[in-house]
């Protein structure tokens, strides 16, 4: 299989609840107007904690400064498997699950954070520049590993990136075990023809930026066990939507596709407390049980938690094989 | 005729310039999200000194105090003349000359300062609340006069209103005689089905918000005798839109409608400094000779300037006639 690198410098923010209102001015121009902005990556994903919005140096320097806008520190670099048709993995799972044990699992043994972002149309392993040289050093064996840069891909071996590169050391990283939420929501993995993207800019402009805001009539969702979660990403042209289905039902049913019908999804969102960026091997505590049970499943990090996706007739096996592999009991 | 006293209580505000970002979330809830808001009156108005909101008390609430917004400090009450098929007037224009001689002229002579918003379907004429009673006692004559509450129109009396009335001077008031400017630029007058306002949004969004930052590849506009003026309204849902050539050829053909295709008009914009809101007579100055030659004409109030767009065709005749006028030269 190829790991490619690709040709984008990523900044991780995030946005408070209440400061949204001043971020929308650069937000839409963002979403909508890609003939103003030059940004070619871009997510953002409503959380009941915050808004995460992760986007490359061009996409960045849209958002002004400001008491509601906490950037994390780093440059992120997205990774990206691509199998090139010699793979020899016999799984149909989709998601973090085929590159659970290829990607996910040896970057944790190294001590490598890494921020996930599954889209519609693939997974993005972000990892921090400074940790190049170890990711390649790490996966070499496994992967061709080629970086994008204006578009051309070049393969990158080991000895380019050796400079100063020190092997983390080997012992097992100690794991914190973090409590587990499954919230009761149905969620969908979307897509749209990106041109049809003004056709439900008003639908997509009111659920993100007005759903906080009571609607005349609305009755205020009783339902607790609900969790308010929805993400847009729009990377080199590709749109992709997870949102829950009652999100869902405010969309034309005829534009927003999904890989097959009525596809729906679980959430298990990992953290009680914030998990912040640099304790390693989260991904891989979920992510690992999934994969020895072939089960698919997509993961999406924010500022605050992380949250995998797995299939609506999984969740009860998901939540026990959870439970099992953490030996503690979910909350 | 009748005249009628509509049931919204406006409020008459400035944004300026570099403060529009920080209005953008209250203002595109405003335009688009009809469900959320409550807003039944709402004009926007960009001029190249700032932005111009029109809107009733429910859209006021909307918009925070800031440095960036400047608020007129008195309630406005839009007026309308209505034709009820027994009007004597044999006039075929359309828009302020109808109403020039017996509504403008009448309340200038009586000191009554309006602040005028024409749109597509009819011509506004805003009047203080506390004028209201000048302008009944001014006005019964001519007209029927009804006063809308909750959707009812009422007929309304002078002695109804009487209470306090102090009629104003007999002398005619000191005029002004304001600069004028007569820029290149054509305009359209047009108006669409609300329904299809999604259809046009991001079209709209990057008009009103997103204009005045360069798109990428596109040059500045080197033709300083062309001047910035668009303006989007949505009362009592309608939608009226007033725009150059240039900013047109942005939307959708098929959307946007006007009375006669091609339809094109010149801006006569009125004063050289800010005209303020306390001067009376200046819409009287340009709407009355228009209306002795029977020159068809919209006007549209703004914080700054007043504007009068006239047909195309009688550009050069106005001109002349109104530097005869005001035996003074336009600039």
């Amino acid at each position: 299989m190829d790991l490619h690198i690709l040709d984008h410098r990523l900044r991780v923010t995030s946005i408070c609840k209440n400061g949204l209102v001043n971020f929308t001015h650069p937000l839409i121009k963002l979403i909508f107007l890609r003939n103003r902005a030059r940004c070619k990556f871009f997510s953002l994903t409503e959380t009941p904690e915050n808004y995460t919005v992760v986007l490359d140096e061009e996409g960045f320097k849209e958002l002004q400064p400001s008491e509601h806008l906490l950037v994390e520190s780093s440059v992120w670099l997205p990774l990206n498997v691509v199998s090139n048709g010699n793979s020899s993995s016999s799984s149909q799972a989709v998601g973090v699950t085929k590159i659970a044990k290829s990607v996910i699992a040896p970057l944790a043994q190294q001590h490598v954070s890494v921020f996930m972002l599954s889209t519609y149309q693939t997974d993005f392993i972000l990892v921090r520049e400074k940790d190049l040289a170890v990711v390649i050093n790490t996966l070499e064996e496994e992967f061709n590993i080629y970086r994008e840069v204006g578009g051309e891909y070049s393969a990158v071996l080991s000895q380019d990136v050796h400079n100063g590169f020190q092997k983390n050391g080997k012992e097992a990283p100690q794991l914190t075990v973090h409590p587990l939420l499954i919230p009761q929501n149905q969620f969908c993995v979307m897509s749209l023809d990106p041109d049809t993207l003004p056709a439900i800019a008003t639908t997509l402009i009111d659920v993100l930026f007005y759903s906080n805001s009571p609607k005349e009539g609305a009755l205020p969702s009783q339902d607790l066990d609900c969790i308010k979660f929805f993400s847009f990403s729009l990377i080199d042209g590709y749109v992709s939507l997870v949102m829950d289905t009652e999100a869902q039902r405010q969309f034309p049913a005829d534009l927003l596709f999904t890989s097959s019908s009525r596809e729906l999804w679980r959430m298990v969102r990992i953290g009680g407390q914030p998990l912040g960026f640099d304790e390693c091997g989260i991904v891989a505590q979920i992510s690992q049980p999934l994969a020895d049970n072939d089960i698919s499943a997509y993961y999406i990090s924010t500022f605050s938690f992380d949250h995998a996706l797995v299939p609506e007739e999984d969740i009860v096996s998901v939540t026990e094989m959870l439970r099992q592999h953490r030996k503690e009991p979910a909350c």
